[in-house]
This record gives structure tokens, sequence and C-alpha cells, in this order.
């Protein structure tokens, strides 16, 4: 108890020290460039429309981490649902705070998308940080508000994967590190104007709204973390066969997915970060189409193995469709939609099983298959089916064309970025993950484990004793 | 086992069979119009703003699928939810592709309301399936999209009427049908350029957001479906009284009645399908004051009956308030709004009884009484209410004037839509049922539905043991 | 049973004939201005723009209702759940009619901020009753439909604090009073051209989004609604001491709080009522960092006193927080929301040990320190941190500035609306509650409070014996 207080308060007055040395050293409490707005909308009469369409699409994923919150909840068991829902609740509000102070300068600096963010390179972005100085701007903050609930997002994928047996105060500890760190690095490579986006294949490396950014980010960490934390205590047998440890509550996964497929529209249209973008309808038309794919693809495959309608794979396929098409969504017909969404549902299914039998790493919601693989599947399907009519983020820019229209080039491209965000993911998952253990210790104690650790860690139950 | 595995293969391959059919001959992969959105954009300044209202309203319309996961959920019993949801939600992902590939074509083609929907005749729509070749274009793509999410609204209406004994299979292929058949075809009549809309009575029958299209159909297709299967073991006693059947948790009803009103904003505010038409404020205004006046008026009046707050009632009093409003929200005046809803929950509460008592019929949810009857009364409704303030769908078109503004034409083009949209759900329900029932069987074993119907069609629990 | 229908018939009558007379007094049936849009439309280039942004936003405020219905259903115990939520949907349902018929126009009559809201004073509204009149407006009925969902935020605030105890009649009846009476005449002070806004202090009383107008008086009014219902049976002992009484579900708790941080987005960033405000992005963001700071605070607070994650006072701490930065979030800097949101986490830390062991009020929801004591935090803030970037709801109007940037007279002002709104929430909220308990009685029998409100209020219990 003492050294979990000692080690919080000596973390937070580091985190508190370093704040202040770079936030005052960002302009601090002096303000500059456009924080009223006046001037912006003298500049460009369409930025109303513009951020209107952005704010709502960047609402529309906040929500997503309700559903997260709930589809994860059904997926685990009773004993263990207050430290979930915790998890899921705490890493987005950390993350918002560590993306703040740090992860979105990391990220987006040196992009010049808005003001404040001038500084950075090829590798790493270096200004923006607490949305300081030039950056207290109606524009950057636009960008940072959307861009904070894919941060946000990426952070919480990981809790369903090392649910059941991570203590609280390591899994809070890593959601500051993924949205300061993890997360903004490989984000800098394709959406800051890192290397990755000016690679010399097709357009360069591009990931329309995060299938590799965001999915693949957070289901490889998700990797990382549940294999380093280990299986829990009966999940597998001493000749390597898995158990079947069902979850508490199937609604609580219907609804969760609905939630989620909600929140996408926001996700992937809102990527334009402008309703100006037309091609938004047919954004919002493929992400519909792919996770409903997904969805049928997951059912009747479920269907066929073993006769009954498996809805828990029926939502993770539609999952994995909405991930898949969450890269080439802005580039590729309704059709290839249905084919890009129907296959990610596959891709998931054979990593499922991948995952459990050969890796033997116990992912308890599925959440490495759904994020980690369908996010990659996204990625290479940009280089496949990208049909030339669509550029990178306006109409304006080299169109983008993918194998089956003839452009090999992309498809290397898209694999450079797959190798890229897997070694990274990976690489970064598993030293953070490693340094947790080794300090704070990642793995609840095997009594807390059997009895749940909601009472030990949280002192509550999910659903106390009725009336 | 085999042989459902064996009509589902030949289903299969019939329908990928058709679909490629007409994919290659409606241009296919040669795709045309303006899907990149340059085009659209630059002949109409105000397209972003439009875009972004349609779409977003779209969304939130999308969401009502998680109110009618809930709201079924929590009125049915716990041995059946898995089943119910697992309806609920493929249902809506089934319909997406069928309305994708056939429904869409055969609603709008002929309407010219977007690009690559120019034939079609009064009776059917001929053009844009697959949203392949012309209509692979940002307008017609935003169209499909607002449209979609009513059609998927219509279909999973029924899975409350059918819950706990409706067969899985014969359930999602009449998903698969009302997608592309039925609902399109009375759509077409009314809102696609077909002969309802042609009337020679006031403007020709009209239905501003679907009390018909959508609800009526949906309501009076339940239905069909409801009587076809008969009612569940245990609900009519042998002299013909009826028992109640208590759901599993009312606190998912509350929840998805919200989640409804909440998607019902988009749902009529939105069928606009453009921001600037400002009408848009009083029609949201109009939905809330019929949702909250149903609302009122149910609760009290079930107060006065029983002496209790029958919450399950004042539920139904406010969708039933949302349905009836939803024909008559752009053309009637607040207070008119008020009176709508209260009489619409009256309405509901009429056809509860007759539903049971007269007809026999066991609405597990009360499905046909809020959406059929309910819809009903909404087409009415503007026959009477609407005050001659604005037109159909924009202000230049002939203003729409009902009875009480002295405009009987109107109230006669009504009531013939009322005669049709009544003939066409009902006849094409219980013919698609009795298919259904003659070829995969509708009805699931009296053990089955005894047991439930989660473990012996799912394999799995919606509540497995807790810890 | 019989005298709660006299009671109920006698109200409605008297509510009845009040409303149809000052309906006919304003116009009634005859309707000006422009209730079509096209004349606003054609004055407004803008005006669509605008529009979308408020009806969204205004969307996200209704959606609230569902996490409050979520949250406190949480925190109780299942023998109240269908009560709670009964309270929780009427209440809004109630206070619509209301605010529609009477609050609206004592609140914003006078204001002139759009069609038939010309009359009024300094101290109360006198037009815009029914939106009847000059007010069946497009841009009445937009300002009516954001305004709505606030009233609605603000009467169902007090039901958390009163569950379990308070009779469902007596609820509905303070809901009509509060939507028509207490919420508006504070609220015309402020936001309707009322004298607090004309006070001679930095740029009068201000308030951007309601810590004071929606929350304090909420939250106000539900202590003294907590105080005059007393505390349930076994809350307190003999002593004094408490007892702590766990609710019966803390997934909701989560879900709800999710719900109103998603909703929250709307609330504060659609009260400029115009998408050409870019500061929404600011808003917005603001908005987010408060809410996050709120819950880490919250958290790590009580993980330092107790050694425990306990994610119902994060929960509060993300509400507190979010309460706090509603008033001040267009006025200050980002940096100035983390500080805001952390330290409201503490004010209310320190107000649910001061209700509960000072003030002896058992508050079921923590409603009072939440949204009360957070309230008048928030209005205080705006006296501080306001940083002198932005004007009252645009940038033309004169500047905001704090104490730490040297405006210590809207200190003075923000501190005289401290005292207004905690004397008028107070008086009128002990007013109301008294009179009632005096006429239909305010408290359940003791029989029925531990038999739980459901069966004898309600005649069905939340979770019927499943299967």
């Amino acid at each position: 108890m003492l050294s979990v207080l000692g080690k919080t308060k000596a973390k937070v007055a580091l985190l508190v020290a370093l704040g202040v040395a770079i936030f005052l050293s960002s302009a601090g409490l002096i303000y500059a460039q456009d924080a009223g707005g006046a001037e912006t909308l003298l500049g460009d009469a369409n930025a109303p429309v513009n951020f209107t369409w952005t704010l709502m699409a960047g609402f529309l994923v906040f929500f997503m981490q309700a559903g997260f919150a709930f589809l994860g909840a059904g997926l685990i068991r009773a004993k263990n649902t207050v430290n979930y829902m915790t998890k899921s609740f705490m890493d987005f509000s950390i993350a918002t705070l560590s993306f703040w102070a740090f992860g979105f300068a990391l990220m987006f600096g040196g992009s010049a998308l808005a003001a404040g963010l001038e500084e950075g390179n090829l590798w790493i972005g270096l200004s923006g940080f607490f949305l300081a100085g030039d950056a207290y701007d109606v524009g950057t903050a636009e960008l940072w508000l959307f861009q904070m609930m894919f941060a946000g997002t990426a952070a919480t994928i990981v809790a369903g994967a090392v649910a059941e047996r991570m203590k609280i105060n390591a899994y809070l500890a890593y959601s500051f590190i993924i949205g300061a760190i993890i997360y903004p690095l490989y984000g800098h490579q394709v959406w800051g104007g890192g290397w990755l986006s000016t690679l010399p294949f097709g357009v360069g490396a591009i990931d329309f709204a995060g299938s590799g950014v965001v999915h693949a980010v957070g289901g490889l960490v998700a990797l990382a973390g549940a294999a380093t934390v280990g299986p829990r205590i009966g999940k597998f047998n001493a000749n390597g066969s898995a158990n079947a440890m069902p979850g508490h509550n199937i609604g609580y996964v219907v609804a969760g997915t609905f939630i989620l497929f909600f929140g996408w529209f926001g996700f992937n249209a809102g990527s334009t970060l402008a309703a100006t973008e037309l091609r938004i309808s047919i954004i919002a038309t493929n992400t519909l189409l792919a996770g409903a794919a997904g969805a049928v693809v997951a059912l009747y495959f479920t269907i066929a193995r073993t006769g009954k309608a498996d809805i828990v794979m029926a939502c993770n396929g539609a999952l994995a469709g909405l991930v898949g098409i969450t890269a080439p969504c802005a580039w590729v017909a309704p059709w290839a939609a249905v084919v890009i969404g129907g296959i990610a549902a596959l891709v998931m299914l054979g990593s499922v099983k991948f995952v459990e039998r050969v890796l033997k790493v116990d992912d308890v919601v599925g959440a490495v298959s759904v994020h980690g693989a369908g996010g990659l599947w996204g990625l290479l399907a940009v280089g496949i089916f990208a049909d030339g009519t669509y550029g990178n983020y306006t109409t304006d820019a080299p169109l983008v064309t993918g194998l089956l229209y003839g452009g090999a080039e992309q498809f290397i491209a898209q694999l450079i970025s797959v190798v890229v965000v897997t070694a990274w993911a990976l690489g970064a998952g598993f030293l953070v993950f490693w340094v947790l253990k080794m300090t704070m210790g990642l793995r609840a104690s095997r009594e807390e484990e059997m009895e749940g650790l909601d009472m030990p860690e949280h002192g509550m139950e999910a659903y106390p004793a009725a009336r």
C-alpha cells in the first residue's frame, strides 16, 4: 500500500515537473494565433461547416469508448467487471491528458496542419505541447479534439486483451505511455509528415482513418500485453489446449458492437476533416457495407462449421470488417467494401485460432485478431482495391491506385507500412510491458485473480447483492 | 443440420449468381459520374452542409438499431435474449446487403433523385443496383446511406413481434426479402416517384419521414409474421384469454426507448435531406413534443385505469407518438404535434387490446400497435392537421393542407395510401412467411421453445453462470 | 386511489384551462413569422450550418437523459429501478410540455433572441407561450429545441437525489413545476436578458452553457428535495453516522457517465448556437480536458486515501469536471480547463462529505455535490480563469477577463450570481417540495420503501424472475 503510494507520488511529481518545464518553454500562458476564431473564419468561408463535421464526428468517436466498455464487459466474467470498466474509463481519461501534454506534439509537430505545429522532422514532432503558445488556436484545437479521440481508441483496445488479470495501476501507467509516446510515434510517420508518408512508392504509405495507425497499433500492443502478462488461470490445459471461458452478458456484447458501429461512421467519414470533401458519403457507405459483410460472413461461417448462429463471432466479424475498411474507406468502390469486409472477417477468424493455438496467447476479447490482424489487412487492402477515383484526403491530390487497377507501387508502400507498424507496436509494446512488469508488477496475485479483481483492487462488486 | 447447410448453400449460390449478373449489367467495375465529389461541390455551394446534415442524421437513425435491440431484449424472457439480439443485429446487416444489391434500385430507380437512378416507372425502379455504374456517385451514396437506415428500421420492427419462437434461419431469410423487395416496392410508390405520389388529390399521397413507408410496413409485416408463426406456448388459455408474460429487464426497455427517441430526431429532421430547409427546427420540435405527449398520455391513462404508473406503456406511448408524428412532422404546428402524439398513444393502447383480444395474435413487444397502428394514424394525421405552411420537402413546392385548414383532398390521398400500404404489407407479409413456413419452417420445436432458443440455436446463454 | 385520480383530474383540468387561455391570447392557431424558413434563409446564408450545429448539439443533449437514467439506476438498489427509471423518463416528457407551454416564454420572452419573444422585462419573460403566434418560426423553434434539452437536464438532476423514497406522483408534479417556473425564472436572469445579465461588473453575470442555470439550479433543488423528503430508512444511524448503501450495477454507472460525457460536447460546444463561432473547437477541447482531469484527480485521490480505485468516485469526478467547465468553457485556455476540472473533482469530494456529515442529507447519487457544488464552482471559475480571448457568445462582444488576467469586476458579477442562484433554487425548491408534501404527500409509506417502490407504485419489477 505504502509503496504503491510512494511510486504514484514519485511518478506524479516527475510528470508534473516535466510538464511544467515543457509548458513554460512552449510559451505557456502567453497565447497567440487565433483563439477567438474570427480571423480563421474570415480566411475560410467553409470553416464553419468543416468544423461542424469534424467536431460532430469526433464526438461520435468519443462515444466508441462506451462501446468498448460494453463489449469487453460482456465478454469477461462478472467478477472482473468493475476492474474492466475502470480500465476502460480511465485509460481514455489518462490518455487525454498525456496526448494533450506530449502525444499530440510528438505526432503532429512539423506537419504544419494547423497553427503552432511548425517544428518537427521526419521522425518526430516537436511542437504543440499542451496546446499552448501558438497552438492555442481554433484550428489546432479542432485537429487535437478529433485526433485525441483516435489516440484514446488505440489505448482502450488493449484493455480487452489483458482483462481479468492485469493490475489496475500497471494498466493506468501503460495508458499514459501509449497516449504520450507509442501511439504518436508511428502516427507521426503516416499522418504527421513522417518518413512513411514520404515513401517513393505510389503516393507514399497511406491509411485513411487508421487501420494501421489506430487499430494495428492497438491490437499489436495488445498482443504484447497479453503475452507479457500471461494467460488467465485455467485458460490453457497442461497439454496446451485451450478452454472456453464464456463472458457474463451477451447483450452487452451486441450493445457494444452497435455503439462501436455507430461511432465508426464518425471515425471514418470524419477523417476527411472537411465536409467540403463530398467523398464522405461514399466513405460512410463503404463503412456500413464492410461492417455488414463482415457480420454476415462470420455468422454464416460459424453456422456452416458448428450449426449454431454465434452472435459473438458475428459481432467480431462486423468489427473486423469495420477495422479492415478503415484504411481504404475513401479510395474504394462499394462492391470492394463488401469484399474487404468479408475477407476481414475471415482474417479475424483465422487469427483467433492462430493466437490461441499457435501463439498460445490468451486474448480475452479477440482484440488482437479484430484490431491487429484486421488492421494489417486494411493497410494491404488499400494497395489492392484503391480504384483511382480519389486522392489523399482531397480530390486535388494525386489519385490512389491499387493492384487491381494497375497500381503495384502503392501496394509496396503499404507493405512497408505493415512491416514498420508491426515492428514498432510489438517492439514498443513488449518493452513497455516488460518495464512495467519489472517495476510495478503487471499481474494480480493468484488469490486476487481467483476471487476476481473487483473487490481486491476496487473495493466493490459490479452487482452488489440485490435488494 | 446437413439440410440446413444445403439450403443455405443453395440460397447463397442463387443470390450470388443473380447478384453478379445484375452487377455486370449495371456497368459493374466501370464507374462513372462524380465519385470524388469535386464536380458536385462546384455545382452546389450548399452541398457540404446538406451532406453533413443528411449523413449525421443517417448515423443517428443507424443507432436506433441499438434501441430496438435493447427495447425488445427487455420485453422478452432471459432465455431468448441471445436469439432476439442476434436477429436484431443480423437483420440490419443482411438488409444492408440486400438493399445495396437490389432494394435501393427497385425503390429509387426512376426517381432521378441522384445520378444513376434514371430508369424506372410508376410501379418499380430499375436502376442503381449495387451502387455500380453511374450510381457510384457522391450524391447517390448520400441518398443510399440515409435510405438504407430506413430500410433497416422497417426490417427490425418485425423481430419483436415474432420473438421467442421463430427460428433464426427463417428470420434471416425474411430479413433479406424485406430489404430487397417488400420495403422498396411500397417505398417506390411514395418516395421513388411511383403511382401514389402522383394521385390527383392534394399534392398526392405523402409521408414525410415514413409513418407509412417504414413503420406501417414494418408493423403490418410484423402482424403477418406473428399471426403465421402463431402465439408462444402459454400465451393464450383454452378459453381465448391471454396471459401476461413479463420481460426480463425493464431498464433495457427505458434505455431502448431513449435511444430510439434520440435517433428519431435524425429520422424525422434528417428527412429533408437538406439543412437548407430550415423547417428542420420545427420538425425536430414537433418530434419531441409528440413523443413527450404520447408518453404523458399513456402514463396517465394507465394510472387512471390501474392506479399503477406503467413505464412500459409510457415508453410505448412515446414511441407511438413518435411514429404518429413521423409522416406529418414537417407540415403541422407544435400544438398539433402534441395532439397527434397524444392521440397516437390512445390508438396504440386500443390496438394492443384489439390485437390480443380480437385478433388473438401474440405480438411480444407491441410492434404491431406502436408501428402499424401508429403508422396508419400518422398517414391520416397529415390529411387532418397539415396547416399550409410548408410544401413537399421544400418551401417552393405546393403547400400541404389538411382537413382542419380546408384541404379535404389531401385527406383522400392519405386514405388511399393507408389502404394500399395495409393491403401490400399484409399481403406480401403473409405470402413471405407462408412460403418460409412451407420451405424452411418458421417455428422452433416445442422443446426448444420451452428451453429457450439461446442454447439450441446459438449454443450460448445470454447470462452464463456468473463468476 | 380515488383521491389520487381526483387530484390528477383537477390538476389536469386546471392546466388545460390555463393553457387554452394563454394559447388563444398568444394568437393560437394564427401563425405568423417564418414557419417555412425561406425568408430566414434568404436573410442569412449561414443559417443552415448554424441550424445543423445547434440541432445536432441539441440531440446530443437529449441523449444525456439516457445517461442520467443509467447512472442513477446503477447507484440505487434493484428494488427501486423501475421507479427511478420512470421518474427519469417521465420528468423529461412532462418538463417538455411545461417548458413548451409556459417555461420558454417566461425565460426568453423579452430577450428578442428570435421571433415572437419581444415581450418581457428584467424579471420575467412574457411572450412565446406554446410556440404559437409569432413564435411559430424556424428560428424560434431552433432556440426552443436546444433550450428545452437544458430544461430537461435540470429537471432530471433531482431524480437521483430523492431516489428510493419519493412518491412517483409527487415527483411528476415537481417535474411540471421546475420546467414551467423554477428553471426559467433564474434562466431569464442570465440568458433571457434579465437583471443579472445587466450587472455593471465585467460584462454582467455570465454562464456560457449553464454551470449555474442548469446544474446549480438542478443540484440545489435536489438538495431541497432530498432534505424535505428525508433520508432513506437505514441511511443514518442513531448517532448520526451514515451507512453506505451500494447500488446494484456499477456497469450502468460507467455507461451512464460515458453517455453524459458524450452529450456534454453538445451541451457546451452547442451553446454558441452557431458554427460560425469557431471557438467551438476550443470549447469542446476544454470540455474533454476538464472531464478527464476530474476523473483522474478523483481516482488518484481515492487511491491515495483508501488504496482502492473507486470507479464511482472517478465517474463523479469526471461529471464534476464537466459541470465545472460548463460555465467557463468558452473563455478559458486548455491548461485552465485541466485545472478547473481537477479542482471541481476536489470540490465534489468535499461536498459529498459535507452533505452527508454536516447537513445529514441523504443524496443517493451525489447530485447535490456534482451538479450543485460543481455548478457554483463553475460560475466562480469564469471570474478567475477567463483570459480575455473571447466575448459573450461572439468575438465581437466585449472580451471576458477574470482575476488571473486582471479582471476583478467579472469575479464580483459571478459572485452575485452564485448568491442569487443559491437563494432562488433553495428557496423555490424548499417551497415547492413543502407544498407537495402538504398536499399530495412526498414520501412512500414505510412498507413500500422497505419492499421497494417498484411493485407498489408500478406493479412490476425491473428484473422479473428469469426464464
